[in-house]
């Protein structure tokens, strides 16, 4: 809440339109409102139709359960990440309408229709066939947060021509996501033949000193070439949620 | 080069328009020309107007004064990162017009006026006053590549207020990096604050366990706070070179 | 046993008040016995009621049968933590009265009524779901050393206001618990908030680069705020019994 | 700031009483003030009486001048700690009645007498003679808050019998500050020995697989007793700021 | 594709030998040809008769068939390696002619007979029994590859005679493959009694400090012994390629 | 094989008393043969009476069949350790004799009488019930080696006491193992109380920053007090082996 | 000393053609002569030629010396790596035809032609300019050992082209050697482009999560492409001297 | 202090042939008395002979000057490890006769005649030349303990046969150490050359992945061959005072 908001509102309680009542409920969260919440418009839809996020890594069955229920009497959309499998079957039960995919376990019920928003196509790539996964955690997130979204998987460090031959793709791309495990050379390689940002997610594909995903990621951060950031290993969501604030932006 | 620009250099080849050894020359490079160079007419004036960038650092300076004068004598402007001021003498005899910033390490030659474009400010904050040199190299690099640059230094993992009396600063923010070492705290701080994108740079500020800046890249990786991305530690350049691209995308 | 004593006891041997064998008795713990024993006496309630402890991790079933056997024969109550379901059965049929909390992992067997005491109460604090357990382990750890014990849980790093909404619960404490996984912000969150002695228990909830909890440990060692202390991830026991030390003191 | 307070706040706006540019002055840093500050009476002492405190470490000279000649003007006293001997010499003469401490690498100008509190003394116990700089920090800002301080030095994990001869000392203690490099075993077998709260301070002492403190530090994590909470490696200014909080609550 | 080939090319273009779609086609892999193809001669048929390998790590099944299927269609020989048992029924059920090796955790489809070639033999050593199935994916791959190869198994740092009386084996050797986990002393010792090059393969063969390989890892890469080069952890295959490499070069 | 003996070998082949074929039989092990075999006579019943160690880890249970069979074939004594039990069914069924201990994962097959032999006797300590296990392995490996055994379990490091109500047995120890998780002081702390070379042994008991170990290790490796020396994590059999060595030197 | 070999002179000793003495003096180094020695020709002008390589790291600038003058006594040629500037002096005054080098900080006392031979030519390619001592030091044992080498210095990661000009050195490699720090990714690359065995360098160039190395090692293991091996970060010399094996066998 | 002269010490008391004060002192030290030190009599030397050892290193000039000169007021001989040359100056001055050795960074002063005891010699081994100064520590303190010491420097990995023509020097090793850096492999080596206690020192010679020492330490922990125990980086020290207790008992 900015110093005019406030303002505004002593005001209004000085002069009686507002009660002490309700001035109060509209500065008890003012600390954690977000700064720019109120001068982004084109953030709106983002904000309003977005679903909340539920990790679901580390929760029980029935704490997930409670909180979906708890959005969805609030009618919200929800997006639930890193939801095994055989933590999803009661939530199929309770919720009908519930996607659950195997593959990016994640879980989607989402209500409101998706309007498409942003400057491009956020495009990921995938070095390996074991890195499609994360790929598809990015995938799911950033459709459900209105992105368009094109895929090149399983390019490799030693065939980039793939990604060459994928320039229609690539020409329509304002942010890509190059996901990759063991020596996590893809995004350097993809970042030199691209004047786009790259957000790279180092994956735990590998075996030995690939450290589950460590050389990866140590390998993006030293990454000679400008214009690559790094999130955790294995965060598909962070980078679809990244790569959405910067296409939408 | 895309297939239609090849097709097109084929049919002047065989219509005799273009010489063998012309088509050699346009070919020879071929592989390496970033695939979006064509396409992206606003990235114009920063892929011509951009100083080539030197990493100071494990050059001596006789490697350091050759490229330097044979970028001068292309015409180019100069951008040099990581220069230890010892190194900077030579330099600045050789080229009296060099400015040279000890507190960021860098040096340039600019002959060329900077135009300002991009959509917000890049706003830099940092979190200490130890931190500080690291976000001058920073500022330094946006404003070369032509950024608006607002800067909010020794916020402090306990003064947020500080950012906070600086909403002026933040409402014009189109991406914001954010400088922190020790426990690296602040950019998920600012993130939650903030509906832009946060670019995290870890700094060796500190003692013990923070392990150089290991610790702070850390927790910078594991935030909780969806918008965080990271780069290595102190890599300021980095930073500021990716949020020039998303702030002028 | 401090000089005096020793001295009254040479003395009652010199003159024949106690035995020679009696004396070797006495002496034969000697340099065991706690320096502050004798003269700390709002302790005694803590040294005589509170149950032995034992950790559960590591031993066999058989193993904790015997020891808690031979704790109930000298009429000792009973604290396990660390203690899997699956271990738990023959206990819980041997002592039909011992209870088992399967999410703290701990087994109590209280005959003896526990007097609250200390200056306040001792607030635990969890950034997630996830950190619950632990916390748990905290809970009952400390209710059973007699101390009032508040919660509120699921504080995430984001949602600061849950706890300013709490005051109530904070303005008891004379000691809190911040327990908190991933980057383990939270502790450095609330030291700024609350002058209070923080023990921060860093959790190995998370994925990637949280290394099972020595990121958030990291993180909670180097916070910049002083009246931060640590203890072993996932070491709710250790924190509690720390925090009643302090409360009780 | 409590709801009471802010309500009251509101009520007098709507009075009149307060005018609303008063009441903005108030409100501006709310979300920063600390939760307890009103309630905890007898720390009143503690936060008027206690300096600044400015880490030295990652300053320039300049920058530290400019803090101290800041928190001079407003007559507020000052300790600086991690200073360098080298970088002392400017304070010095600038500040002719700042007292520097090579050993402890602190500077103090204080010019309110400090009154001492608290329940008990802060003992201060080290294993070996490169402890003490480490405990000399510690020493010094615990008397600076106000705390009556005692010190055992040099006792070695061999020597435990020189911890027993000083029991007058530790008698008195509320709480105990144990300093240890090496294999950083004391704390352990201090905590063994008394019933106080023991805070480990693990010191960078030591050579090969000391790992400049790192050892030490996991020895105090994984200490079997509990009862020993533990601080950044070198952090004897962290240690006593709790020291404090738990000797003064 | 060399500066001969390309002008040659264009000449035909000019010249109306080649048309301009024809031309397109060849140029289209041109970045990603190898440069060296064209020269070594002697290398065609490791180029032509090599199956295709596939790791079958983080693969699902599914993923693995489809693969196969395809390379069968075009006629190309198959290696597979890492496949886990439990994934292999389904491939055997649908080639019946693939040979699955449960040790080496390899699986072969090759229909074409294999040319041996090459100076020498591939020797391959290990140091203990456990180390044997990162021995025989080695061995499956260099014969796969067209190498004679001979193996010494178990020789343990203490058994160097085993070496010794395997002399005729020795003398052949163009390469040995060292394999060795725990201390990863072996390839060192061979080293110092061969004059070949030694490729080590350390292995996770170990508990406690083996670190899962990185101790043995660390041994090699710090060999005094000149002449030893270093693979990933249990990176059989890799070994196998290289030594192929030197042992038909 | 030793010059002396080499000569006069040589000489028995000059004088005809020696052919070559067994002069070539004696030679042919000989840089293998262990330099101070034949001048350590009181070494003799352990070097002929020993049995050979089988580690059993990483072995496949026909790899370890064939093994003991040939061992057996020769009449040698077997001893396997680190044999999981369910590696151990086959094991028991072809060879009755053979005794397997959970506890321990040892496997014996002992037939000839064990003779006890050394100066005294190896006191094996442990910290606590969890390191029972490699306590075991430890004390089944130095009786087999032909050494009185005794041992002290769970004295932690709280409950020197126990150890010290047992200095009968330690009058006799002429070496002590110790063996201790967690943090790892007891060694230390034997070490100070005893004038005798002690054994550390570093156990995987403990949690979180334990680093199954690792913390262990380090404190043993940085202990102050000399005298102790280390093995591998979990490794019994090394401590037991070293120890018997020096008791019956 | 093979079997034969062995027979041969113990015939000899019996027949009385060769006496005991002269036996003992073959048999005395027996166990450490290389295997392979007698029966690899092509070997001899190396082994007799190649000097004698003194790491100069850790030695006094007098032991140096010392190892110098005996191998100039006994006429050999001398290599000196690592040897720092400060402690080349009193060498190159002792022996004036030493020729230092302090970029690759190498001396070379070398009186005898060096003969080159090989199949091809050893190509060494860097990926920066701070990566070029540790080439030079690969360099200077590679002509030392008598190679043909070709340097394809600054390639970086981002002008692949640089080395695409360099195809006619390529055409005539035997072995590449390719050395980077940073990220480390330009192996990876050579080896996709080139058939031939690539000697991997890791170097210190870089800063932050470069961690003196420790990354670029770290990708150039974890490299998808086989075809890599790796040597210990910064040795170039090791480098070189198993290329040379590969080179010359 | 034992059972058995506690009762005769109280029994004095009671009897009144010892009062209360003399038994007071007699019992002040006596938890820290060592078990064994009454009952091994041939001990007696050393501990009465044994100069206390100072640990130069983290101690100020003065700190040291003031230990020393306390012993020397007591008549005790003095060992001082890791002084550096640059703290010796003032002690040499105030102590003429002390001997101060810059190679292992000793100093003594021993008035005594040093009286030798021990079943054989000790026997320091080292790899190379950079770890003569830590096998230097070892000779002085085993020396000075009373030990024969023989030393066999420069044996390297690839020169087993220097170690092997010193025969006659191992004949008489009651006990080994064996100092190595890099790969660290020599204790290995050794003991399965030995049947002798392998007390092994990992020294920092080395660069890259050497880690200062860390990765000859994995080496020597990892050893296959049992009967080799290990020391801290560099501490030889602790070795030679572990080779005594072995040499002695």
């Amino acid at each position: 809440m900015h110093v005019d908001k406030l303002k505004e509102l002593l005001e209004e309680v000085r002069t009686g339109k507002k009660s002490v009542e309700s001035a109060l409920r509209d500065l008890e969260g003012l600390p954690f409102e977000k700064i720019t919440d109120a001068t982004v418009d084109h953030h709106r839809h983002l904000r309003q139709g977005f679903p909340e996020v539920i990790l679901g890594e580390g929760k029980t069955e029935d704490q997930i359960l409670a909180i979906v229920q708890s959005m969805v009497d609030k009618g919200e959309d929800v997006l639930i990440t890193r939801l095994e499998d055989s933590k999803s079957g009661a939530l199929r039960t309770a919720f009908p309408a519930m996607q659950y995919d195997p593959c990016s376990r994640t879980a989607r019920l989402i209500t409101r229709p998706i309007k498409k928003t942003g400057k491009g196509a956020i495009v990921i790539v995938t070095a390996g066939a074991a890195d499609v996964p994360v790929a598809e955690e990015a995938r799911v997130t950033a459709e459900v947060m209105g992105n368009k979204v094109e895929t090149i998987f399983d390019v490799g460090s030693a065939g980039i021509h793939r990604l060459m031959k994928d320039t229609e793709k690539i020409r329509i791309a304002s942010v890509l996501i190059v996901v990759a495990g063991m020596e996590g050379v893809l995004p350097s390689v993809v970042s030199a033949l691209v004047d786009r940002p790259v957000i790279a997610v180092p994956t735990s594909t590998g075996y030995g000193v690939s450290f589950h995903g460590l050389a990866a990621l140590l390998t993006m951060l030293n990454a000679c070439a400008p214009g690559v950031l790094v999130v955790n290993i294995n965060n598909g969501f962070g980078a679809a949620y990244m790569a959405s604030l910067i296409n939408q932006s």
